[in-house]
């Protein structure tokens, strides 16, 4: 789904940028901040490069500590909505599209 | 693109969560950060909830300082791949989703 903008990102030479939090601009800081929260989650157990359904739930509960539980049944159906391919886990890209769905829900007008 | 995940994300009831930049949570301050970048370029002329070439030319240097200067064909077709919809302007959906995409590109394994 984002690998369309893939290849045209490479013109960005992203690596370049800074990798200083403090000087960081915000862009950056942003995706930086995604991949700290999945890091957090994902390394818990089992595989770090992915959330398992346990780790998920535990992110959601730690991010977003005001916006009450949810049932199992909810997680589950919510779980197999990010795991875009369906192998049983959600990978950094099917969390970074959740997140970015979540911005243009939160503060897309 | 996104829109597969939005019916489920009101489980999450989103606008409960902190708005003080100081108490948010990572996963909120990131996605506050995407609109601060896009609304900080996106108001500069025209219609504020788009971005046109100029305003995302200046918020590529703005937020990219290091990555060098881009050719104006460079920017025409990356303009281009942004604009999903083909109206001509970058969204804040299309603009969300680029930065998913980057935050792939960077910070992925």
């Amino acid at each position: 789904m984002l690998s369309s903008h893939i290849l045209l990102i490479h013109f960005f030479k992203p690596h370049s940028f800074s990798s200083n939090f403090a000087t960081m601009t915000d862009l950056p800081k942003a995706m930086g901040l995604l991949r700290t929260v999945f890091k957090n989650h994902a390394g818990k157990d089992g595989d770090p490069k992915s959330l398992n359904k346990k780790e998920l739930s535990e992110l959601l509960r730690a991010e977003f500590p005001e916006a009450g539980s949810t049932s199992k049944n909810e997680l589950d159906k919510f779980f197999k909505s990010l795991d875009n391919d369906g192998d049983g886990v959600v990978s950094f890209e099917e969390f970074v599209t959740f997140a970015a769905a979540l911005t243009v829900i939160c503060h897309g007008e």
